[in-house]
């Protein structure tokens, strides 16, 4: 078994009640495609947290729950706004563009928080047929660079966008890390500031894998949505594994558990690093990432005991990433490897 | 719980081998995408049986295994001739057509397998730029009405397919059902005949999720299927728990244990249902479908007690599956269940 | 200058009064992309004749035009429906599957006409998300066989395509010589009988190059097509000298003169053909296509002198055109010698 | 008439020997999609001025020649490098996306060249199948700035992009300019330094409408082209008139003298421009195109006698171009225009 990895929190293992929903649910047959009991009761939690008139639709993975969900609201010759930063842009292979036929337009912003700002350059219009339309804004909760947006500044984009005849995405793969964070809950975080579709991230937060794709404006989905997760291939057969998982995450308040736990390793693994001389932390640590410029051979040294990434080589700024079963013992333990690398 | 299920393989539970596998692959943490040690061993059981130059990619579901397997070997203006029948034609929503801008081009059959003169009038040519240019043929094994290409069928249409430059994809979302049905390997079945392209099924042999793509011309793949598939939103971040099922699967020929058991509760069935009066079996039981014609209030009786499909409205024609976990109790039930809906 | 062709009505040079618009267009400067004195004179003459809420727009080719009208009335898991031998279907190169990433279904016809008989198995419904949903229904006018869709024929079938919620596009490559064959105005072949969206054709009846997409439902139009045809590729930016032909056909009835002389011409050739031993007519001569069954030496002997193309090699099955420029002489010289091949 | 325009070249007539070629053109019947005359000589034209092994094909227009010749160097998880101010990434709606389903990247530039410098930080790979492989790189000639790439500069773009396993496209909308103004030809500034592929424009060069794509690699195109042009509907059925236009812009350096031309005109109207006070030239001058700043009062003023466009708003930054029938008098006439309105 290898140590505890920093690299991801997608490399850890299942929490063992989401493990335990999933042998419940094994019990006999059930029909496929969600026309089953996990799946009803798994909607419902999310249709209690969110509002009753929530629309949800499970998916495997982050790529295809986020590319699906904004396929709902964007016909071809439009587009999505997006940070430069942002996973879609980054980290998809071009999936959005290839299933939709549309454009990200990656927007540069200052920390990969997008901003008014920011934005309203690509909103001045006047270009007529000859560049696609704006139609949907999207950001991720947390950022890809571990930031997060307060509520007003979410709320203030929710505003502007809507006030442009744009909808709002939230990609939250983290969105539980989040949460905890700002002491909210998911609701309060985006559909009270004004977020039309959510994507409530699973994997990252302890699942053996799912995606919940929430649309609190369902004229935007009911129609499309269906097909549009089956078409995207994203459509599981046997459906009651992925939410069953949900199930789970969300009764007992296990999604603000997990990733509390996650924070809070991530604040004692900032404790533990932030004064080593030749490490400097490049972003605010508010969820469960850490961000840090260290020399090349120091990383070098350091990457011989415990697993991370170079985030960005030419500086070279890592990424190191908690998760909800990294322990106090894990962490102390990293710490010291980077001091002693460091040394 | 629900009594057994006969509307598809799919409503089966994970079985108990399988399902423990997953739980041991639940060690810690490993690193995301498939760089990880059980991802290493199931490609190798692949390998093992496949041959060593096969090239191994794990997907989400069946839809998604054969639209990524058939984009690597199609340019978008190629097409894929297949059986009128055949799954990517009637049950994916067009996702091949979104996903790789090309046509899937249905052949009328006799019944489901394409033969070589179903395939000759679309490989006359002379129509230039004007049409997509066929360059794969698939077929399903077992094909969607439950039956079997022989090895000779099988080797025949690959060796005419080859001679007209085509590529054959086998969709083996029931290759297993088929190897037991005729005494041979998967293996003997597919690459020993000169199938290119196998989308090996495990979602519907007892796995909780995954498909298995095995290119047994790493030409085709090697450089192209990595992104396919992450473009196609088939990539697992959590890929140790794809691959501990497959792993589990080939391991002591469970994939034979599992379809070979399923085969037989469909014999049994078989001999149950054939001589009820109102019954008339419509097609060949091979595997471990059973397709009948039946009056409608008979099958909506019959439906009271157990789930099953109209699978052709129009006769109406039901189709009947059976499973790994399907018992010989479950068989005798059923049948007693239809014999008295027919009274 | 090669004799002439009847293997096409778009190997016809260009009409003396379209030239002369061209020429006449040629005067000074224009504003790019529509905004011009001949595109809206020319839009005015299609809302003069297909009613002024008539939404219309120029494209450069027949392909061109299908695909973007009809990406505007389908998202991509919505099909189109057409006869099996409909140019989208068959000499398209799968342009509409790559535009919108939906699928066309070919239907099967007796005559390349497509009757409510022929729909109706494809609207029975019941297979929710895992197939496209039908959304419009295609025909060509004239079809691909030059037959014609008699005024009470195309009704119903726009009749039973609104009862279904399906819209009806009429691909009118050749619909003046329809309109000529059936004594009747485009409008009234068309709109009247509830088509939703035209192809008007220009290029096959004496225009250089130039379709026109008539949308009689401006709320599938309005919003969507100036984006679908610039992403289409279809939008030319010196867009007057298209529009120049358009305004051309339409003014002192040319669209008429056009395609009556065409007809007339193929009317003549039949007189000419119909007795000659060897030569069997196999379609109903309706508009400017004539298409019969020889052997296929005399095929060879007639191709010596003239161009035409065998339109179905298995019988072989020959196809003749003729267009605004064909003559009487051209007519009587190409009879001789199809008379003389077959002697 | 309008007066002359400075807003694009695209909004100059047909210069007069191209619509006399198009004239003799028009002689009786020819066969379609290109197997003519006309297309024939005019790909010999284009051979004998890039290299007998050279690879033509003809489309209706600048988007559509960029779009498919791009589409056959990349598969769809392949990207497309190029200055974020290239006219396929800002104003073609996305129609690369579209029918590619791969991304262009936009990379920042100092001023619409893109250097090696610009391109390094997007080759440093790393990221695998997580994100687009960069595949071609794109540039235009003139760019959209009027500038031009020397031919130092882009030989060791050409040079860098091969070393790095990159095809480099020209988008040559204004191809003869850029030749014009660098005193060369066409090939010299493109095939002999190095590019791979060519958009020869016309539109904007005299012709009534037509580009041509050039491939100088052979094995890009011939599997490749035909069918993408087609699926892409960019295949004339009636080729001989836009061929013939080109065979007439090769013939007797026509090509040159109408960008020269041009360029000439955008000289004389900038020795009457630069002098102005509240006339700030923003770019160089090489080609036919003038940027200037101006308040807007002035833009307003200047814009009621001749028509052109503010390029960007949030400056305001006009555009004014010239074409090959801008005479003396127009340019004299508007530069005292623009000298009124800033007194």
């Amino acid at each position: 078994m290898m140590n505890r990895s920093f690299a991801s929190d997608n490399n850890a293992p299942v929490a063992p009640e989401i493990l335990q929903a999933i042998l419940d649910a094994n019990a006999g047959d059930a029909l496929g495609y969600g026309d089953d009991d996990w799946t009803r009761r798994a909607v419902a939690r999310f249709k209690a947290h969110f509002g009753e008139d929530t629309d949800v639709y499970f998916a495997f993975n982050g790529t295809g729950a986020n590319v699906v969900a904004l396929s709902c609201a964007v016909r071809p010759w439009e587009a999505v706004l997006a940070p430069a930063t942002a996973h879609i842009q980054t980290d998809e292979c071009g999936a959005f563009e290839r299933f939709t036929g549309s454009k990200v337009i990656p927007i540069p912003t200052r920390d990969g928080k997008l901003r008014i700002a920011d934005l309203e350059p690509y909103l001045l219009g006047g270009h007529g047929e000859h560049f696609p339309q704006p139609r949907v804004v999207t950001v991720s909760m947390t950022t890809e660079y571990g930031d997060i947006y307060e509520k007003d500044e979410l709320r203030e984009l929710c505003d502007y966008a809507h006030g442009k005849g744009l909808y709002v995405h939230v990609d939250g793969a983290r969105i539980s890390n989040a949460a905890a964070a700002l002491g909210a809950t998911p609701r309060e975080i985006t559909r009270e500031l004004g977020v039309d579709i959510l994507t409530f991230g699973g994997t990252k937060n302890g699942l053996m894998g799912g995606e919940a794709v929430c649309f609190f404006r369902p004229e935007l989905s009911a129609h499309a949505m269906p097909f549009a997760r089956k078409q995207g291939m994203q459509l599981a057969s046997k459906m009651r594994y992925i939410a069953a998982q949900f199930d789970a995450l969300l009764a007992e308040d296990r999604w603000l558990r997990y990733a509390s736990h996650a924070n809070a390793m991530a604040q004692r693994l900032l404790a533990g690093v932030r004064d080593i001389p030749g490490v400097r932390i490049t972003r605010p640590v508010r969820a469960n990432a850490i961000f840090a410029i260290m020399d090349r051979p120091a990383i070098a040294r350091a990457q011989e005991a415990f697993f991370f990434f170079i985030f960005d080589e030419s500086k070279p700024e890592v990424r190191w990433m908690t998760h909800w079963a990294t322990t106090e013992a894990d962490i102390d333990a990293f710490a010291a490897a980077v001091r002693a690398a460091s040394a």
